[in-house]
């Protein structure tokens, strides 16, 4: 992938800013008619599509098309709630007669979608979360155009949807710089994007290392802006005995299943299993380990994956106080699953284990407490999930271990496992840092939209103007 | 105002982390009444606050009982909004069968408080922005306890205010770390309070510089947290030729008071205004000059403040583009009001005409068009309010206006003066760089309680902590 020029930079930027003020006013159907119509496309091309993103990603065709369906159903969900009104709610406090504090004017709080997004795709879902995925759907939803930072793993792919992309918007009539994309292996395309005076606000899933030079960027621009990154993170599971003896061997296949899904490149996969010191819980991890021994991953995505993941296999296997419990050989081109195991104060103490290794690997913690485990929830400090097994009762000691999970995750499972993000209202998909930069804000569900919309009071608003932001 | 030591800082932090637990699972009930019994505590010491008040900011005690007024106005109505259950409002969206992306697990949306705030006091509102203030209200109010770092302007207010509140947290039961305060005129103190690792969040209204300063903080700590600053303001004021000539004896007249009140030390004070080329527009300035010739600015906060508004006086003294259209002698303590004048070109070129003038002074622009006031406007880049008067008919200029006026600011005036910001749950007061930190949080009206609310989704939660949450 060949770096875009800065003048084909500033170009899609401007076309998109130029684009911004008629999309930030335009109506709730015409921004459905869009969303709609990149669903039907990426349906209508899916034969040409999946094969394509699988030579590129090795995910399988199946994950793949698994993958596809997920993204037409959220730009489906976002046409939906714009219909609905989501992007035009306002609050209207009529005037109060008298003098302050309780006599006001009439005060009407709406939301002006901020300008153009710039959009940083991610290498590991290739449909979900890149060129049409959730942030440029919700950016459109909003009112805002998007310009997209093509990932580098899958270029052919990218071209062909934003391609598509840029049909339909041509096709609806819609000015071109509503979807814009650019490309670029090196660091200086992303760092021109986010400095851009044009641009409005940063939405990026990545990397942690990349993702907090571009919000270091963003903050040091001369206006800074806001920047929405997902980093990383290492998805607790914590196994509580009673939940093993009733149910420990489809536990184990399910978390097993769960560890190696898409090779393990999910930011929700687990990285983190904590087990009380029993035999319950023993049983549990020989047969957890079994079922990794077992289990097939397929080629990672590209060459700095895997080689991160070796890396992160090599800092864990070369740790003192971590115990590895199995050490399969790499297959030719995969990598196998990895389970290691140390203890809750080894966790607690060493800050490298709190680091995610990107890929299938799990590292086994051992509690003998309710307060270690609260020690080990406290350690990681930011995650995207936090999964409890077993914590169904309304007892004391599961409202702590609730609480303490509610401290350190966007979404916190009671049952099943954390890969796997529904698009719905009710979804957080952001978590305290190092999980994401902005954790009120999330990435997936239809509150994702809130991230580009700001509020803006007007005080004693002439009534078409009330009535235009309530209708739009 | 001497530095509290590390020691006393750190104990400040730690009490409140350990009271923040429980405090985060309060109910209504226990937060309403604390809210309303430091309220109540105001209202019953207003004959010795308010003196003390006046003693230490020369704001004057007609002011100043406005505004303890509106402090406990804000209390209660935080209060209200608690009972309303407005902190425990959650999104929940029911299972649906079947495979994804449609079949999805029960998620419910609730938020969670984030724990220990700091806040820092502002000077210039030594009730309603400094230690019982919306930022505090707020924050109790979402179920985090609060240090406050008192503001070393009004030191002995902010001791008595603070020990005001410490008797009403014990008479009513409650841990003392819910409130707590430290002193310092050091950036040290600070500091250290942004840094500790047990403070979740900052509320801070004051200087540019200092608010930069303090936001690096947050940003480079080992974990970020999120940095909630007011900073400057230069709120322009667009009269149109029709409302002035309609009404300009008036308008100047309430223009002037609005430039001078509080000798100008309000983060709302009109520091521009855009004016036309015309008779009606010239016989408006130069009532306006009349007025704020004719006006007797008590004296500034102190010395500080005093020499920053000499410095910026000077910086606009001494532009080559810019007129002083009155230069009055300064009174024996007090300074007098401002004006100056320039036009749109200049303006848009000079940056340094778009820092705040902190105090009783205002620049005139002179525009020739819509699109030189577009300019002008485009070019202050953020700012808490715009006021567009004569705006009122529904026209094509007048969009584009209202657009122009909502794309950098938090509040968008049709009527009356920038300054008085209403507390409802419709205010937005905060706007895009340098304005705020983050201009889509407000920390004035009831959504400043969201600055402290992190979202949190339930994935298969048991049904007594959805209950929990929502009954809390």
């Amino acid at each position: 992938m060949q770096d875009h020029t800065p003048e084909q930079i500033d170009t899609a930027v401007s076309t998109a800013a130029a684009a911004a003020d008629n999309w930030a006013r335009s109506g709730a159907e015409t921004r459905a008619a869009l969303l709609r119509g990149l669903a039907d496309g990426l349906q209508a091309e899916r034969e040409t599509l999946v094969p394509l993103a699988d030579a590129e990603t090795a995910l399988g065709t199946a994950r793949l098309n698994g993958e596809l369906d997920r993204t037409t159903f959220q730009l489906r969900g976002f046409a939906d709630q714009v219909l609905a009104g989501a992007p035009f709610t306002m609050t209207d406090d009529a005037a109060v007669a008298g003098p302050p504090p309780a006599g006001r004017p009439r005060l009407t709080r709406v939301r002006v979608a901020v300008g153009p997004v710039a959009m940083f795709a991610a290498s590991n879902f290739p449909f979900a979360f890149s060129v049409l995925g959730g942030d440029t759907a919700s950016a459109l939803a909003a009112g805002c155009p998007v310009v997209v930072k093509a990932h580098p793993g899958h270029p052919e792919l990218s071209r062909a949807v934003a391609a598509l992309a840029q049909r339909v918007v041509a096709a609806q009539g819609l000015p071109a710089g509503l979807f814009g994309m650019v490309e670029g292996a090196s660091v200086a395309v992303g760092v021109q994007l986010v400095r851009h005076p044009l641009v409005a606000a940063v939405a990026f899933t990545g990397s942690y290392r990349g993702g907090a030079a571009l919000q270091r960027e963003a903050n040091e621009r001369p206006r800074p802006i806001p920047f929405y990154g997902e980093l990383g993170s290492i998805n607790p599971v914590v196994a509580l005995p009673a939940a093993l003896a009733a149910n420990g061997a489809a536990l184990a296949a399910t978390l097993a299943g769960s560890i190696t899904l898409g090779c393990g490149q999910f930011c929700t996969s687990p990285g983190v299993l904590i087990v009380h010191d029993d035999d319950a819980s023993k049983a549990f991890v020989q047969q957890l380990a079994e079922a990794l021994g077992a289990a097939t991953p397929h080629a990672m995505l590209h060459a700095g994956i895997r080689a991160g993941f070796d890396a992160g296999v090599a800092r864990l296997q070369q740790h003192a106080g971590v115990q590895a419990l199995a050490a399969p050989e790499h297959g030719p081109t995969a990598p196998r699953a990895r389970l290691f195991a140390t203890d809750a104060a080894t966790f607690v103490e060493s800050e490298a284990l709190h680091e995610e290794v990107f890929g299938p690997s799990c590292l086994v913690v051992t509690v003998r407490s309710l307060d270690d485990t609260l020690d080990v929830l406290r350690a990681v400090q930011g995650s995207l999930t936090v999964t409890l097994w077993g914590a169904d009762a309304d007892t004391a000691d599961n409202r702590r271990l609730v609480r303490a999970a509610e401290g350190i995750a966007g979404r916190v499972l009671f049952a099943g496992v954390p890969t796997g993000v529904a698009v719905t209202a009710a979804q957080q998909h952001g978590g305290p840092w190092p999980a994401s930069t902005q954790p009120f804000t999330t990435s997936v569900g239809y509150a994702a939209m809130d991230r580009f919309l700001r509020p803006v009071a007007l005080q004693d608003a002439p009534d078409w103007l009330v009535a235009a932001r309530g209708q739009a």
